[in-house]
């Protein structure tokens, strides 16, 4: 399983869904435009307290950035 | 939440569970004894891969790992 493509099409769908830009994310979560970009481009591996740190950012639990994709 | 403690007592509970010592699931995992006690110890802040890959090597769901402690 793809683990870097996982998260980062979990993020963007969230991301999208809270109606945010990557930009806005980024405000919020203290971490670099470029990072979440290369996050939802499958690009990163990042750590599990990035991820805990975006799904704060994202108003949401951290499982739903790892979950399986339905 | 601490993540790293978290991961860290997962990991540490399935290993034991299933009866490896760490120097084994080193082996079976391709990471050092030193990074795995690091891990179960909440000193270090593992990737989402390296997280499945100890997830893999232990031969359970990713998840288990990453979810809350009961």
């Amino acid at each position: 399983m793809d683990m870097r493509k996982l998260v980062g099409n979990n993020m963007g769908r969230i991301r999208r869904e809270k109606g945010l830009t990557q930009e806005q994310l980024a405000e919020l979560s203290g971490l670099t435009q470029q990072y979440i970009s290369g996050i939802e481009n499958g690009r990163r591996n990042p750590t599990i307290v990035a991820i805990y740190e975006l799904a704060v950012a994202l108003g949401v639990n951290y499982m739903e950035l790892v979950k399986p994709e339905e």
